[in-house]
C-alpha cells in the first residue's frame, strides 16, 4: 500500500522531509479525488501533466524559501488562475484569464500548487453553496445537510483532504459558514489585507479572499505568504505591521448576551456553543456579555440595504444582456437591486454610520468578540421549502462583520450531542488577524480531535518558540534593567514582559562606567572585525509603544539606545552610552557581562 | 464720536480689556449693519434687547476662560441657531430649532455671540452665492463681483467688518470660494473635525463646518474651540492629537504642474498665483509641481458623479412633494439627482477610491499643497449669461478636497495688478489643520496689509508661545531629519509637530559620517569644560508617545537616542552616534549645524 500522508502542513513537509515526492503528491490528490467521488466540488481540474511538471520546478524541498513548499490548493471559481476558466458558477459568464488573481500568484511564489477551480453559489451570492447550475457539492460529513456557501467547493476540499487549503471569498459569511459546516478552519482576514486583484466582486467594498485549512495555523501561514498591499487593488490596505499568531495568557471576550442569542430553536447548537465559552473561561479568558441588537442591525444591511447594489455593479452589463443565464434565485436578488437609487445607497452608509459609531465602544471594551458560527444546520431538504430564508438565517452570525472592519476565524469545536459539527467564530477588529487565530488555535485544540472529514488528529503546534508580541516593541537591556538588577523595576513597572535572554553578536566591548548610581555598564560597538569585540549578555524584553516611549524618555545621560547586534543575526533596540562616558571607565568585557562582573565585584 | 474697535479677536479683546463692553459691542454692530446697508447679508438678525441680555450675561471679561469672549460671530442658515429660524435660503422649508448646533453651543459656550443667521446659495448648492430667494449678498470690495457661496452672507459680513467670524459649509468650496472673493481668510476643517450635528445635510459624507475670519490665527482660535468630537455626528472624527498653530520653518509645498493650471484667461489672477509662489519660495520653502489630471478628475466626480444623491436625499421627502419650492438652477439639480442608481453611486465610489490610491503618493510626496483658491473672477453679469458653467469654474481648485480628505485654508495674498483681490489655499491631509493655519498666517502677512473690506491692519500674531503640547514627546533633531532634509518626511508621516529651532548647549562636536546614504552628522557630547565643543543647530519635534516609539525604532545604527543638553538649560531627548561612527568623520563642528555645513558643502 502506498505511503499516503495527511495533507495539513506539518504533516505534509514531514513527509516531504522524508522523501515523499510532489509529484506523489499530485498522483495521490487525483486517487483521492476518485475516492471520494464528490463531482460537485470543482467545476474545473488542473491538468495532472501540467501540475507534475509544475511539481518538478519546485526542485529541492525548502520551506524557509518557499513556507508552502509543495502545497496543494484549492481556487474558488471567482479566483483568476491563469489558463483555468473562471466560471463564477455561471457558464454564460466564463472567460479564461491570462493572469493569476494576486493572491493565486503569491501562493504559488510561496511553494503552492493549485489543484483545480471549486463549485460556489453562483456570483458568491448566497450562504448555503447550492446555488449552482452544477452539481451540488455535498457536505463532507453528512451529506443530508447543506455544505455551506458560497465557497462551498473550496470548503468541502479541505475538509475530505483533498487539499492542504484552498481560498475562498467572503463578503457575508462565504468564508467562514461553510468551515463551520465542514468542520474545518475559516480565517476571513481584515478587509483589505488580501488583494481581491483579479476577483470577481461580489460587494467590492466588503470582499475578502478567505483561507480554508486543517488548523488555524495552516490558516494563518496561508495568510501570512498572502498578505501584501497591492496597488492593482483600489481596496487594498496594509497591516498596521506584520501580524504574528500569538496571544496574551488572559483575553477578554465578548459574546451576545443571552436575551439576544439566535438558535432558531437548534437546542444541541445553543449547548454546544455554551460549552465552547465554558471552556474559554476555564483556559483563563474573561467572558463578557454584549447587547448584540445593533450587530444584527447592521447584517441586515448587507442585503436589505444598499450593498445589493454592488452585486448588481459587479455584473451590470451582463445582467442587463443575459438575465437568463443567472439561477433564479440570483436573478431574484440582481433584479432588486437594479431598482435602488443613489438616495437609498446613500440612506444605507447613513445608517451603518450610525450604529458604527454606536457599537465602537462596545468592540472596544474587549479583545475579541465570540459568536456561533453557524446558529443551526439545515439539510437540503429544508432549504427547497424555503431557499430564502434558510440563507439568511445562515447569516445571523457572519453578515455584519465586513460591514464593522472586523477579522475573523471560524474554528471547529467539536461534535455537539447529536454528532453535526459545531464551530466558533472569533472576531477581532482590523489587522488583529494574528490574535484572533491564535485564540481560535487554542480553542481548536481544547474541543476539536479529528481534522475535517479525515481521520487525521491535529498536529502538534510548531514550537512555540517564544515569539515576539507583534504589538509590543523589543527592549534589549545590558545592565542595571536586567532581570534581579536595581532598576528593573522600571521595566516590571510599566507591565514590560520578559522575551529572553541572550548575547549580543561578538562585536562589542563592556564598560564599567565611573560615577554611576546604580553602577552601570556602557556597551560598544566595535564590530566582529576589530577582534577586540566579545558576545555580551543580555535580557529582552517587551513593552507596549506607549511604555517603550516612557522608557525612552526615562534613560539619563550618558546611557542611549540604539540598534543592537545580536548573535541570532537579528538586531533589536538597546542600551549603548555616549563616548564621553568610557573616560575612566574600566573595560569589564573578557567577563562577557554585567551579571558576571557584578558578581566578581561583589566578592571583592 | 464714539470709540469703535476693529473687530479682529486682538483688537476688541484689547478693546474690553481697556474698557470697552459687550453691550457697546452690540450697538457698535447695529450701527455698522446700517452703514454698509447691505440686506442681502443677513436672513435673520438676532434680537437686540436679547443680544444686549447675553451680552450682560459675559460677566467680567475673561479671555482665558472664555477664549472667544464677547466676539460677535454670524451663523449660515444651514446650521440652527435655538430660537432662529433655520431655512436654507428656502423660506418653504423653515423650521425653528429648539436646539444649537453642536459647534454653535461650543462657541456661545466660549464667550461668543450670535449676531444672525446668514443668506446662502439655497440648500448649500452653488459657490456663487446668488441662488437665493432673498437679496443676493454685495461683494464686500467690489459690488459688481460676485460675492461667492454657497457662504455668501458670512464671508460678507466677515469682510465688512459686522462680526469677528462666522460659520460656514464646506462641501465643494463653499468656505473657501467667498473668502477668496471677498479678501478674508476661511478655514475648512479636516472632514469630521467639526461636528455637523444640527447643520442640514448637503452631502453628509463630505460637508463640514468651515470658519470666516480676518486672519488665520482668529480662524484658527475659532476652530480649536468648536474641534471636538462629537457622538450626535456618526461622521464625526477625533483628530490624531490637539492640533496647533505651528510648522517648520521649511516646506515642501506641492503645487499643480505649469502644463496643468487653468484660470480660465484671467492672466491678472495668474500673475499674481505666481507672485506668491516665489513669495513662499522666498521664504524658504521647496516649490514642487505635481501633475493635477488625478485632482481635476476627483473634482468632477463630486457634481457628476454619486455624491450629488446626498443633496437630494438630503431634503428628499420635501423635494418629492413641493419641487417648485426650490430654486430653478437648484432644482434642475436635485431632479437630476434622483434619477441616479445605487449601481451609478458605487460606479462613482471605485472611481474615487482608485484615483485617491493612485493620488496618495503624490499627496504623501509634499508637506502641502497650494492653489488658487478661485481661478478666476465672475461679474453678476457673466453668472447672468452662464449660471451653471460660471460655477462650476469656480470650483475647479477646490471641488476634489473633501473627497480626498484633505483640510485647507483660504488666505488673502494681496490685490491683483487690477486691484482685485487674490487668495491662495493651502491643503494639507487630515488633521494638519494646524499646519496649513500657520503656513497660511505667513503668506498672509507677507503679502497683505488691510483686512477684508476694512481699513483694519492685520494685527500682530499671538506671541507665538511654542508650547509643548503635554501629551507629546519632544525629539532633538540635527541632521537629516530637519525640516526640508531627506529624512523629515518619516517625522511628518509620524505627524510630528514642529516646537522650535535652537542650539544645544556649547558642549558638542558635530561630525559629518562618512558612508551613511543619505548623509547624516553625528553629534558627540565634549563638556562644556573642554573647550571644543559648539552650540550646534537643533530643531526640536514633537510626536505622541506612540509614534516616538515608532520613530526610535525607524532609528538604523550608528544613530542612537540619548539625552541632549539644550543652551536654555533644559535637556531633551535627541540623536547621538555610536562612536564606532566616528572613524573617518569630517569634524564640521565650526560650521554649527548640519545645514550650514550642507549648504557649504553643495556650493563645492
Amino acid at each position: 500500500m502506498p505511503f499516503s500522508p495527511a495533507f495539513d502542513k506539518a504533516s505534509l513537509h514531514a513527509a516531504y522531509a522524508g522523501g515523499f515526492t510532489p509529484a506523489q503528491m499530485v498522483e495521490e490528490v487525483f486517487s483521492r479525488l476518485e475516492a471520494v467521488g464528490d463531482p460537485g466540488i470543482f467545476i474545473t481540474l488542473a491538468d495532472k501533466q501540467a501540475l507534475l511538471a509544475e511539481a518538478q520546478a519546485l526542485g529541492s524541498f525548502d520551506p524557509v524559501e518557499k513556507p508552502l513548499w509543495g502545497l496543494p490548493f484549492a481556487v474558488k471559481d471567482n479566483i483568476d488562475v491563469a489558463g483555468l476558466p473562471t466560471t463564477a458558477a455561471c457558464p454564460d459568464f466564463t472567460t479564461v484569464p491570462a493572469k493569476d488573481a494576486t493572491v493565486v500568484r503569491l501562493l504559488k511564489a510561496a511553494g503552492a500548487l493549485v489543484i483545480g477551480k471549486t463549485n460556489l453559489d453562483q456570483f458568491a451570492t448566497g450562504l448555503v453553496g447550492v446555488r449552482s447550475p452544477y452539481p451540488v457539492p455535498r457536505n463532507a460529513l453528512y451529506p443530508h445537510l447543506v455544505p455551506g456557501g458560497s465557497s462551498s467547493g473550496s470548503a468541502v476540499a479541505v475538509a475530505q483532504g483533498l487539499v492542504t487549503f484552498a481560498l475562498g471569498t467572503d463578503t457575508a459569511g462565504s468564508g467562514r459558514i461553510p468551515a463551520g459546516l465542514n468542520n474545518i478552519v475559516g480565517l476571513k482576514p481584515s478587509v483589505g489585507a488580501l488583494s481581491t486583484a483579479g476577483v470577481l466582486p461580489a460587494c467590492r467594498t466588503l470582499d475578502c479572499v478567505s483561507v480554508f485549512a486543517l488548523s488555524a495555523g495552516d490558516a494563518f501561514a496561508v495568510f501570512d505568504s498572502a498578505a501584501r498591499a497591492d496597488a492593482q487593488d483600489a481596496y487594498s490596505r496594509s497591516l498596521p505591521q506584520r501580524p504574528a499568531m500569538v496571544k496574551p495568557p488572559v483575553l477578554t471576550i465578548g459574546v451576545p448576551a443571552k436575551a439576544d442569542q439566535e438558535f432558531y430553536g437548534d437546542l444541541a447548537m445553543q449547548e454546544s456553543y455554551e460549552q465552547s465559552l465554558a471552556r474559554l473561561e476555564s483556559m483563563g479568558h474573561r467572558i463578557v456579555e454584549l447587547p448584540f441588537q445593533g450587530f444584527f442591525e447592521v447584517a441586515q444591511l448587507l442585503y436589505e440595504g444598499a450593498w445589493v447594489a454592488e452585486r448588481y455593479q459587479a455584473v451590470r452589463g451582463f445582467f442587463d444582456e443575459k438575465p437568463e443565464s443567472f439561477h433564479p434565485v440570483t436573478r431574484a436578488i440582481y433584479a432588486g437591486a437594479k431598482t435602488l437609487s443613489a438616495a437609498d445607497a446613500f440612506a444605507g452608509f447613513y445608517r451603518l454610520q450610525a450604529l458604527k459609531q454606536a457599537l465602537q465602544p462596545l468592540i472596544a471594551s474587549v479583545d475579541l468578540i465570540v459568536v456561533p458560527t453557524a446558529p443551526t444546520h439545515y439539510t437540503l431538504k429544508d432549504l427547497e421549502a424555503e431557499p430564502i430564508a434558510a440563507n439568511s438565517r445562515l447569516g445571523t452570525y457572519t453578515n455584519f462583520v465586513n460591514l464593522l472592519d472586523l477579522c475573523g476565524i471560524a474554528v471547529p469545536t467539536g461534535a455537539r450531542a447529536d454528532g453535526l459539527p459545531a464551530s466558533l467564530t472569533l472576531l477581532a477588529p482590523f489587522g488583529k488577524d494574528g490574535l484572533a487565530a491564535a485564540l481560535g488555535d487554542e480553542l481548536h485544540r481544547a474541543t476539536s480531535d479529528k481534522l475535517g472529514a479525515t481521520g487525521w488528529p491535529l498536529p502538534e503546534p510548531a514550537p512555540a518558540a517564544a515569539v515576539a508580541d507583534a504589538e509590543m516593541l523589543p527592549i534589549v537591556v545590558v545592565g542595571a534593567h536586567l532581570s534581579g538588577m536595581p532598576l528593573n523595576k522600571q521595566l516590571t513597572d510599566l507591565n514590560a514582559r520578559f522575551l529572553r535572554a541572550g548575547k549580543t553578536a561578538p562585536a562589542y566591548t563592556l564598560h564599567a562606567l565611573a560615577n554611576q548610581t546604580p553602577a552601570k555598564p556602557g556597551l560598544v560597538y566595535v564590530g566582529a572585525e576589530s577582534g577586540k569585540g566579545a558576545a555580551i549578555d543580555i535580557e529582552i524584553w517587551q513593552l507596549t509603544p506607549d511604555n517603550f516611549a516612557r522608557f525612552v524618555n526615562m534613560i539619563p545621560p550618558p546611557m542611549c539606545i540604539g540598534t543592537l547586534r545580536l548573535d541570532d543575526g537579528t538586531e533589536a533596540k538597546g542600551f549603548l552610552v555616549e563616548p564621553a562616558a568610557l573616560e575612566n571607565a574600566i573595560d569589564i568585557t573578557e567577563f562577557g557581562g554585567w551579571r558576571a562582573w557584578m558578581g566578581k565585584a561583589s566578592q571583592g
